[in-house]
């Protein structure tokens, strides 16, 4: 199946209303009558400027790499230059491509892949890397102004080996989600990494854009799962040790974990497995409030617990989940096993309350163990089991939200999600405070969700879904007068400028903001350190006016 | 108490031998007999060149920090000249210091390490860190031909906050780890992190060498306890924002951490905390063999257990430890509880076999269920369990190997640790391969043990310890063949060029061999960006010939 040029997925897909009368409804209750979205029928209608590679490079790059992986039609460089971000679709949709890439290369070895480097070093071209695709800020857009090389890691793709003895697998960055388990399981192995993206994203770009999964509070993020990495450089091929641990000075793994690109391109990769659970419990709980669940989490945290999912949602969320029955974020059916009379009786109700998926895995005994450690901080905090019906649910529908999204959009909604993570002690005062901004720029017609992903002893991101009525004729200011508030509103309150999605494009501007003058300094000089001619991924994450800054008055005033 | 000038620990101090007659005999029938090594009976013996700083310069400085923080008296300028490794106390001792530092800063404000840096690059001076003084790897000693400021962190060594909501607590990088925890626990918190020179070692030097504990399996090593902290750098303050997780590119933490003061002074962090356990559980156990120890250990950690301590020793440490009763590695009376009789029916021996040290810490529930869990495994492995009181006494003894160290010293002997991690897969024919190389370096009259001490699902170290006469005249040759002999078998056969020792001076030279030549010139380019003076702690840990490989040839043999 050919990818969904205009939305997420693969042509043919789309999410399932399980009760579209009840959800529609339910929307036109909150949001009112939207106006429905256009898009072009075919990607062959987007007018793009043509390609700004003479016939001589094209020439070398496809001496270099075969002229079989070499393309500059148009259709191809047009749905390789944007990601799947709300504003990617909105111009997509519209044929919208204001900053094509001009080649699309798709290198079938590690040397071809130096071999493009070296050539965009030799002609000052900008080299952009392209896993799945997926990013949600800007991450695979060409810079404006540059003439650049999308490097498409499709056939940089095969698993290559699995040492069972260490737990550990070597596969090429271009391999996606489906196919690395597939090559993992047999072995008893998994990686443990399921990101929303898990269906069509890539091991190089989960590592480049530093990924976390809807599992990693048992398995650990992708920082954590990386033991040696290949980065190819237009200098060479950097290898890292294949150690377990080291004390060997900063460790290069974790400078490149979340470079997106801006440092080179991620080809292989060695990975830390884990055994594939034997048993699993999921199971669902409501809660007086968001603040009650919130604090339930963290006692599991720093309990030392380590479930495979904790995810609260907030009152919000939780009455929009049941009202649809399908909401954006995945749970469903949650009312299984629990009658509203009964949870009346104890104070809780489904509108007002907040629901908590809490999943563990591992040998029988491990999960059976941590549940019933769980279960004592839930009674404490007045949780309500609503059975394994709603854990089933969301197991369900965990990869889908991004096509109901597509849906949406056809509707003529806005639909976005931004995220981030903040130490316990500041958690419901930032929640609050973006929430209130995100509500403030999208006016009176609109819901604002939230929900608790991951968590951590000292602290848990949250994962906000936004829907209004697009603004017609103004759908991206629209986007950006939100997404400014609300990133805004993350930075002023000591949040973390992403959680998982990464900088890209998107965030840049708050770095400064985000990590300080200095910090910001620092990994600019890192970035000219290593690409002097900034012609990997150029205008992704690193701030765009920290050398400016570099003045001797600037650098006394620390 | 007074710092030992010539030794570990304070004045006064030394190590407790149980049944000397017993130990001394060991050490005969297997060394021979040595003589003596003499020292100086105090440090203002010590011939130092003078401090190369001007007056102006001192001046300076004293209007900077205060005259009572500025100190170039001879005897204070040579004990912050030297670590703690075996080649500094084989010189302290003899009144040696080739490079001593011009000047002892003890900055009482994060200003005022911020004042100290600007001056040094004013006048293109060397800036050296010290918190406790422990490097074993020469990572404190001045550069020769510099002329040097070593900045002493004893005097900003605050506790700051605790916040108990996100289990964080902010302290001054000069803290040393009692002071630590007696900050800690009467909140019901630990760090745990407790290297083996946790007495005198401090948070800031933790940091900066990438240090892990002798709980650190299950606690973490200090990369993952670190949450922000502060940079002190020529340029200004660097101070990382405060986060649980973030995928806001490339970790700055994780830049730091390890970098030895190179590129800045650690002034101060916020640290995830971990609650006091209430219930542990400390066993020794005897397996058949090393190789059956490791076998089991990699297996623990594979099933996902998180043991607190795991540390097994290989065959020739365990009969050293049971012949000797008070070993260097510090776990004695393994005999409790343990009939050799017992032993002989089930096939194991004392001489033999293979100690391990299994302890797990939690809530009583956490400590059963992962106790039962290891059981399994330990039994399958023809384990043997030889009692609490071999647990009991590993932890008695956990922090004192060093002082031991001194006592063989002092009679005349060389005695050296050096480590390394390792894949499982690599881990027993590195474990043999480095062992032999120590043998043939150092001859027949030789003793070289090793540990496991720290395991993860990937891999394993390998903490060795040896024992030779010293060769009088030569010992720092002696010294440097065997270091030279080790480290060569541990970068062939694929192991961290340190575990949790780091870089320093002594281990640079091998750096280009186990990071590749593009890995090494990235940490040069870094190092470059950050400090392009070189003030910060030059000649450590960046390979001293990076820069000349960056031609242009080079850079395309890739």
């Amino acid at each position: 199946m050919r990818s969904k040029w205009w939305g997420w997925g693969r042509e043919g897909e789309s999410y399932h209303l399980p009760d579209p009368e009840r959800f529609w409804s339910y929307v036109r209750a909150r949001l009112g009558k939207t106006e429905p979205t256009e898009r072009l029928e075919s990607p062959s209608e987007i007018k793009l400027s043509p390609s700004g590679l003479s016939d001589g490079v094209v020439s070398e790059l496809s001496a270099a790499v075969g002229a079989q992986s070499v393309s500059t039609d148009a259709a191809t460089r047009a749905v390789f230059s944007l990601g799947k971000g709300y504003k990617d679709l909105i111009r997509i949709r519209r044929g919208e491509v204001p900053n094509p890439t001009d080649v699309v290369v798709t290198p079938g070895t590690e040397e071809h892949v130096l071999e493009v480097l070296k050539l965009a070093r030799r002609h000052g071209l900008a080299v952009i890397p392209f896993g799945g695709g997926t990013s949600v800020v800007g991450g695979v857009e060409p810079a404006a102004g540059r003439t650049s090389i999308t490097l498409d890691l499709a056939d940089l793709s095969r698993p290559l080996a699995i040492d069972q003895h260490s737990a550990t697998a070597t596969v090429q960055a271009g391999i996606m989600g489906p196919d690395l388990e597939r090559f993992l399981n047999p072995s008893g192995f998994t990686l443990g990494h399921f990101p929303q993206s898990f269906v069509y994203s890539t091991v190089g770009g989960w590592i480049a854009t530093r990924s976390a999964g809807q599992n990693s509070t048992h398995y650990g993020t992708i920082a954590e799962h990386v033991q040696s990495l290949h980065l190819a450089h237009p200098d060479g091929l950097l290898t890292t040790p294949s150690v377990p641990a080291a004390a060997a000075g900063p460790d290069l793994v974790q400078v490149i974990t979340g470079s997106e690109g801006t440092l080179g391109v991620i080809t292989q990769a060695t990975l830390r497995l884990s055994r594939l659970p034997e048993y699993d419990d999921f199971r669902g709980y409501l809660l007086p409030s968001f603040a009650a669940g919130v604090e339930a989490a963290r006692e599991i945290m720093q309990a030392g617990l380590s479930p495979s999912v904790l995810r609260v949602s907030d009152e919000t969320e939780t009455e929009s989940a049941l009202a649809m029955r399908a909401p954006p974020t995945g749970f469903a059916g949650v009312l299984e096993g629990a009658g509203r009379w009964y949870l009346g009786r104890r104070g809780l109700s489904l509108e007002s309350g907040s629901v908590m998926i809490l999943g563990f895995e591992g040998t029988e005994a491990d999960v059976k163990h941590e549940r019933a450690a769980a279960k004592k901080i839930l009674s404490r905090h007045g949780a309500f089991s609503i059975g394994k019906g709603a854990g089933r649910a969301w197991q369900r529908g965990r990869y889908e939200a991004p096509l109901l999204r597509d849906t949406l959009l056809d509707h003529g909604l806005i639909v976005e999600t931004l995220e981030t993570a903040v130490p316990w002690d500041r958690y419901l005062a930032l929640h609050a405070a973006v929430r209130e901004a995100i509500y403030e720029a999208l006016g009176e017609r609109s819901v604002v969700m939230a929900h608790l992903s991951h968590s951590y002893r000292d602290g848990g991101s949250i994962y906000y879904t936004f829907l209004a009525p697009q603004e017609k004729g103004a759908e991206l200011e629209q986007w950006e007068r939100v997404k400014t508030a609300a990133t805004e509103a993350i930075v002023r309150n000591g949040g973390a400028l992403s959680h998982h999605h990464g900088i890209g494009a998107d965030h840049r501007r708050w770095m400064p903001a985000y990590l300080g003058d200095q910090g910001a300094r620092w990994l600019s000089a890192i970035k000219t350190a290593i690409d002097p001619d900034d012609i990997l991924n150029p205008g992704k994450l690193v701030p765009p006016s920290t050398e400016a800054r570099r003045s001797p008055a600037a650098a006394d005033d620390g």
